[in-house]
């Protein structure tokens, strides 16, 4: 697969992944895949990462069924970064999807202000509720 | 510093930073922070990162002119990811701003399309042209 081995793997097999809302462009999350990652991504439409810390693949909403949906798929200049266009299922739609296993829309839900990182986005679901 | 105490820094010392374009939000481009980065970053108003491949301080836009004006920093829930929001300078404003040192808005202008990677955006500004 050309297009798969024109991607710069870290030393670890690795690139990151950023996932963006469709539509309102929110940065919703960021991770890490590998090959097969990928190439599950591509194959089923939905977006497939590399749990680092489980050291697994991992189907993003197998558990919370807080599914990514691809709309599109890029690559950086460098050709080791990805970038997902993708609608986020879980939750209700657009703004109140729920990308982060906090419960929250985004991950990126801690501002930097006054000299500290303040929490800025609510909680759209207790993470108790979230996690079967 | 506790703000700085509190990200998750990586083994070699770092975090990756994700810049976004404010208003569009659209993703720039996508590079390292070390400690005094981050710091000199908030300290400054001007995106400056840890140059991997140089093994320096990079303020963005140190050659090029193409700075970042940031406008928001956040910081993800596992503490290990920051998020800028810039104004990017050079080129001209918003779509037409050059982040990329190809020349281009955005480093992410590789689409994946039939099973192959695609250049969908323009150069703005030959590349011969931006770094002196």
């Amino acid at each position: 697969m050309d297009w798969l081995d024109q991607v710069q793997w870290d030393a670890n097999g690795l690139v990151p992944a950023i996932a963006q809302q469709v539509g309102s462009n929110d940065v919703l999350m960021f991770a890490y895949m590998n090959r097969e990652a990928l190439a599950r991504t591509t194959a089923s439409g939905e977006a497939v990462y590399w749990s680092r810390s489980r050291q697994r693949l991992w189907r993003k909403g197998e558990e919370s069924g807080h599914v990514q949906k691809v709309h599109e798929l890029r690559l950086d200049c460098d050709n080791d970064v990805v970038l997902l266009k993708v609608e986020q299922l879980g939750g209700a739609t657009g703004q109140g999807a729920i990308a982060c296993h906090t419960g929250r829309h985004s991950c990126f839900f801690q501002l930097f202000k006054d000299g500290a990182w303040q929490i800025v986005e609510p909680v759209l679901k207790d993470p108790q509720r979230i996690h079967r």
